[in-house]
């Protein structure tokens, strides 16, 4: 079974601690940008039914701030990395990943083995700042947590591997549905909540509201590369600006660089929107998006259709899915011209078929027994009531990979076939022996 | 993955009728016995919901009776086996099973082959007076039903083969859950929802009522062997009866046989029980079962250990999972000693860790996102409403064998390794052969 690291989280018991009482204590392991982002929504919702969220992160954190919520504890550790530098380090990798030649397949899998190790040496380092802080780990033990909620994108463990901390996981919350995803077999500890951020729409700031209406039956475009790209070479923003401003729509475009030169009347650059409420927003008639998870679910949930202009990561499989179910256009963000870009807006504006596929896949997301975040908070509190899931659990988990493989069983037949086969050759051949010797004794005679 | 037929519901989507309305048609394929005790409690539930549930159902049908019920529609179609014909052929097919020997297998899996020969024959037959039955079918069509909700048990279809069957079922309902199956892979259009039956216990009859509270602190033990068995031979009943009679618990017991000549004054006969209620009931310490899955999950539901005493069919299978979880004592009908049957009752009753263990099934069980009936419904409903449940098919169901393990791709890859291998030697050959050539030249010159 593949798996998609980046869309899983983790839900591990801690069976030495539990506390009495319905309401736990959740230790919570997160990782940073848009990760943070959709977390803090399943954080939220569990503070507000009243359990304790404590957040463990390091000193070098960028997104998840302190200051910020009032629900969440945190505890925040020292570690040698400043938080300018790994916002540097961070930054550094993305635009390296963005650069990977996507034509040249060894050149391609050398740069990404080397962002790969790069990134894990990061990761590894953090964990170690908190792993081996003994101060911060007895005071983590004495406040006896009932569970630990984990980021699976960032794993880190008290000595392990990555394997042993898998199947030590209770429940494995999927960040995808079968809307996104393709049906394939799945493990019964598996739970898949994709979307589960995703809210109906609020209304919009007043100036973008009166935008947004002054676009009259033609309506709106949207247009974000995600949290972490606010802005692009000039030349690129340009090709963008000329493609938005050929067509009848209003433009929303998040953007902080110069402005381009070709930039329309009809579009306006904002360095922040409100992503979620404009592409919940009734005006909203296509979404230009670089793919990430986050995005993708929140025009699903509203049903917009999609240009689709991945950058790194899982951006451009998630495009992929959405192209396969005819709900999204690709570009490629280098090499796009406005008329191709021009030519993309249009389809998946005034072809109805994207409307009508996204339209569906927002209807699969809307039709499930439960709403995902209640699913959530399940079994977040399901693993803290019963300690743990192990009834969920497969056993496939306590086998080494010649059990797993039944090479043991397959060796030890292939023995008994082997002890066989050797037994009857080597009667066979006493026999003959005998035969030939009587022949010649009887010949002798 | 294995699959146990015998707990297997299919929902069918007829893609080509669709009704209006939120109420949709739903056309039913049961089959009898404890099955149809079983599906009709989701029957009943759509039925209250405002849907139209029809049953379509054969002449000789034994328990779906058209005049018991009044929220369903009966289509009867006539069939030329007689109901008692029915009746005695099925009862002689169970008493033929119970009586396969279990100590010599290949005499086991012969018999166990002509029954399924005896059982599949039966079942086409009746299947050919539905769909051969031009004038019914005519009917059935132009019903214009939303839904097939079929019991796999009884495969039947319009020319066709059970894997095509199976790859049409939108979604399908496993009459099992994690506290009573192993965790296994599972697709995305299962869902486990065993116990859907099970309901809070209704008060006795009063008699039996006095009769239950009468035991005092030792509590009542409920014995049953099933909706097809209520008979047995005397020297078993004996048996049975004289272990009862020393328990300091009182016995219900449902037996409508000779009353034996060893039955205890704390053991009541009675010709039918509400089990269900029974086994809600606050004095019941155990219950003696042949371990039919409707019963099982009633004790799970209402944590009562059991002592198995299987039968035929899934039985052994169901009453070896308890076992396994520590929440049933098995023995052997047919040899089981009065000694043997005292000491297994003991054991669940008095042995804390066999309540532990099925009050830990039952918590699995009672604590669900979503109820296991509603979720029943809603997948029902799902299918009508979105004509099917494709978002949840895999992919795998279009594939024939070669494409499903991946002949076609193996066999290409080792064509290609053979033609390498073919072309690297002919050159080889051919490089030796001038080199020889050159070789004698040389040496002639």
């Amino acid at each position: 079974m593949s798996m998609k690291w980046n869309s899983v989280l983790l839900l591990l018991q801690l069976s030495c601690y539990f506390s009495s009482g319905s309401c736990g204590k959740v230790l919570v392991w997160p990782t940073e940008y848009s990760h943070w982002m959709n977390m803090k929504t399943i954080l939220d919702e569990l503070g507000q039914r009243g359990h304790e969220v404590t957040v463990l992160t390091s000193s070098a954190s960028i997104h998840v701030d302190p200051n910020k919520t009032s629900t969440i504890k945190f505890e925040v550790y020292p570690t040698s990395l400043s938080r300018d530098a790994f916002d540097a380090f961070v930054l550094m990798v993305v635009k390296k990943w963005e650069r990977i030649p996507k034509d040249r397949i060894w050149l391609h899998l050398s740069e990404m083995q080397e962002i790969m190790w790069d990134f894990s040496d990061c990761m590894r380092n953090m964990c170690k700042d908190a792993v081996l802080n003994t101060k911060l780990m007895r005071k983590l033990k004495e406040s006896k947590f009932d569970v630990v909620f984990a980021d699976a994108i960032g794993p880190c463990g008290r000595p392990t591997v990555l394997l042993e901390t898998m199947a030590k996981a209770e429940i494995w919350l999927i960040r995808s549905y079968w809307d996104f995803d393709f049906p394939r077999p799945l493990l019964p500890n598996f739970d898949f909540v994709g979307g589960f951020h995703c809210k109906p729409a609020k209304p919009l700031p007043k100036e973008m509201e009166d935008f947004a209406q002054s676009s009259g039956e033609h309506g709106v475009v949207v247009f974000t590369l995600g949290s972490m790209i606010s802005n692009m070479p000039e030349e690129r923003a340009n090709v963008f600006a000329s493609a938005l401003a050929q067509i009848p729509q209003k433009v929303i475009w998040r953007f902080d660089g110069k402005k381009p030169d070709t930039l329309g009347a009809n579009t306006r650059l904002y360095k922040w929107i409100p992503q979620n409420d404009l592409l919940g927003h009734p005006k909203t008639k296509a979404f230009i998006t670089h793919g990430g998870g986050n995005g993708v679910y929140e025009a699903i949930y509203h049903g917009v259709p999609m240009v689709g202009m991945p950058l790194f990561a899982d951006q451009p499989d998630n495009i992929a899915r959405m192209m396969a179910k005819g709900a999204a256009v690709r570009l490629d963000f280098d090499t796009v011209s406005s008329t191709d870009m021009l030519n993309a807006l249009k389809t998946v504006i005034n072809d109805p078929l994207y409307k009508e596929n996204i339209m569906r896949l927002s209807r699969i997301n809307h039709d499930q027994p439960t709403k995902p975040l209640d699913r959530i908070v399940f079994w977040i509190e399901f693993v803290m009531r019963h300690r743990g899931a192990k009834h969920l659990r497969v056993a496939a988990h306590d086998l080494n990979w010649v059990q797993y493989h039944s090479l043991d069983v397959i060796g030890f037949l292939l023995a008994c076939v082997a002890t066989v086969i050797f037994a009857i050759t080597k009667c066979c051949l006493l026999c003959c022996q005998k035969f030939a010797k009587t022949g010649k004794k009887e010949k002798r005679e």
